[in-house]
């Protein structure tokens, strides 16, 4: 795709965001459901694309980590499917009335929520993404434009194709969904050039790809960088329940964002609290990097460099601190951490108060896993992602974060004096 | 200023932001007092220092409307004293919970609004832009890097030196607000580079300031582009609340981003309506460019080019077309408009609900002005800007709009399943 070919298709994709926006809820469920039954019906299609990768993953010699994110099965498909008909069944937040306020001059002025319109999403390995990303964007009544990674061209083709069709079927028109196939560097560039017919990027896979799209874009960007969560358990913690929640954080899912890299315990519980807690999760097969008091403390536990306190392990590693007030607590969170999710564990009021205050971060827990920092647990039903940023939208988005406003007046005449 | 001075600087204000965002509101309002009484009590010296500005703008030779906005008199300073003071007294937006949801596992999660951070407002000549982004800024809780234009230097620097000092006899840090007097492009360009230190930047001006902060800023950008606003007249207007509405839009501010550029007539009421409204219009000193029709009805119409139907004059200048329907009426608002504030004048209810969900714009209006588009005339007490963008804020933008959110979630011992 050349620049101008790039341009021609984000046109007729914005054209399509217009019809889009103004169609009606029951259309756009009928088409939801249609796209998962049309997925389940072509599970072995879907397999056979999806084999197709797969073999091009292994000649390259790709990560088995990533082989997995990459490999569809038919469960995986029928979660898929599944997923759809969940958004199906959400309110459409299209056309919600957000506040309604009635001037002295007798203007009523009402705040009415609208899709965004087109949204581009920057993708790696998961082809599931394919499918709730167009999910979550028709039901929103915005058009979107994939572009996902060399690694699952033909799944997210594959995908993409069933589910275009399915909704072709109940009048959606073909032009509302793009799929980006082309993986040169030069067609990312020029769709982030194209700040008049794109209205939102979101990238969503590592680091550096987020980064290079903040850097090149004209369009605004929601970014999702890493999660460097902290549990910091308090003097006056149940230790029993710190225990639990420590242990849920680290290891019921160590791979994703919201889990905890880092766990800060007071000086005052420290040898109470820390054998216990770091026999448990070496059992669980955790690997502990600890500061010079929590090695007097425990055994064998690998010293913590300045870079530990900064990194995103996304495994079963933990690194361990101990501090000597709440206060030194929030300065480690707010110097080393992703401002993702941090929990405090205690009893005691006020400094839950303070913690919950002072910590700057999307989700900030009393008594509770970080783990549950996630569109589906907050009751948004689905999420397109979890945003790092402060600007529109921070923590899980839903489909309401992927909506704009705009305000409708109605007057009886009146002008400006 | 090198890029190590600019990163120095910033990394100052990002803390004096952490500690503004917990700062109580009656400290804030106590503050906002303090810097309005200061303006007043400066009067004389900031007159002195505006003189200097004016007369290198008059060495300069730059345009009598912009030393016109230059210029500060003892009103004016007494205006932006008086804006001052109406934002101490607008609620604070800071802790306001948004929502409250408690999820089927106990957890209580609230949606609480948190200020933004660090936000950096480039703008150009105006010297009350200065008092009043430093009032709201400080008001919600955000401090903010202030790059104003060279031509306004002098003004800017006092302006700025007063209220700081006042704020910090009120327990404000310096740190909070940052003036960048240094304007060479290289500062601004270092600037935009620290999207780890700056939230959020507004650039304010010309078009080709903010296309040029567009492409080069890391950092999200609100922009506030150009107004190009219709006023509809359908075929079931009452042709005098037209008239009237239409004069309003059109001549009483000419100037600003939410005055009418092009008048749509229906093609039904266009030879009653079209010689009185132009004859009126006329009188006021507006020159007309008409479309093929109008010139056809009234004479001495400058026939209007393509160019014309995407401009915004701000000047006493119309377009006018006339139209076979609404829906051309539409399609003409969605093919030329900017997006900013678009009215229909009609008695005819479908009408009115066809074209406030179809065009989309910021605002869209029925049976009243376009120019009522403020943050004072929406009732947010005052205004940081008008948002053309679609995410995180779209039209007036007030206190609110300068928040974030975060989510405090309250458990008691809930671990993810």
């Amino acid at each position: 795709m050349n620049r101008s070919e790039v341009i021609k298709a984000c046109r007729r994709v914005k054209e399509a965001s217009r019809r889009l926006a103004l169609t009606d809820e029951g259309t756009k469920n009928r088409a939801l459901a249609a796209m998962a039954k049309a997925l389940v019906r072509n599970v072995p299609y879907l397999l056979k694309e999806n084999a197709r990768d797969i073999a091009y993953a292994k000649r390259k010699g790709l990560s088995k980590a990533l082989i997995d994110r990459l490999t569809l099965s038919s469960p995986r498909i029928k979660a898929m499917a599944a997923s759809l008909t969940a958004i199906a069944k959400l309110k459409d937040p299209v056309g919600e009335t957000l506040e309604t306020f009635r001037r002295p001059n007798g203007l009523i002025i009402k705040k009415v929520r609208v899709p965004i319109g087109v949204i581009l999403i920057i993708y790696e390995s998961r082809p599931n993404v394919t499918s709730d990303c167009i999910g979550l964007c028709l039901k929103s009544g915005n058009a979107v434009i994939l572009r996902g990674g060399s690694e699952a061209v033909h799944s997210n083709t594959a995908i993409y194709d069933i589910m275009n069709s399915a909704a072709l079927r109940h009048g959606i028109s073909r032009d509302s969904f793009l799929m980006i196939t082309d993986t040169d560097r030069s067609v990312v560039n020029a769709l982030l050039e194209q700040e008049g017919l794109i209205d939102l990027v979101m990238p969503r896979g590592g680091e550096s790809l987020i980064r290079q799209v903040a850097k090149r874009s004209r369009i605004p960007v929601i970014k999702h960088y890493k999660g460097v969560c902290h549990t910091y358990v308090d003097e006056h913690a149940d230790l029993k329940m710190a225990e639990k929640i420590c242990f849920n954080a680290k290891v019921q899912r160590p791979g994703v964002c919201n889990a905890m890299e880092t766990m800060l315990v007071h000086r005052n519980i420290a040898k109470k609290f820390l054998p216990a807690m770091i026999s448990r999760l070496r059992d669980a097969g955790v690997r502990i990097r600890g500061c010079r008091i929590t090695k007097s403390i425990v055994r064998d536990v690998i010293p913590a460099t300045e870079k530990d306190w900064y990194t995103e392990y996304l495994d079963l590693i933990l690194s361990v601190r101990v501090v000597g007030s709440i206060d030194e607590a929030i300065r480690h969170i707010m110097k080393y951490g992703s401002y993702h999710s941090d929990a405090i564990v205690t009893k005691n009021r006020k400094n839950a108060a303070k913690f919950l205050k002072d910590v700057d971060s999307a989700c900030v827990y009393v008594n509770a896993s970080t783990r549950f920092t996630d569109g589906g647990e907050f009751g948004k039903g689905a999420e397109i992602g979890i945003s790092t940023d402060k600007i529109h939208a921070r923590g899980p988005m839903g489909l309401e974060e992927l909506t704009s406003y705009k305000y409708v007046i109605y007057g009886k005449g009146q002008v400006r004096k």
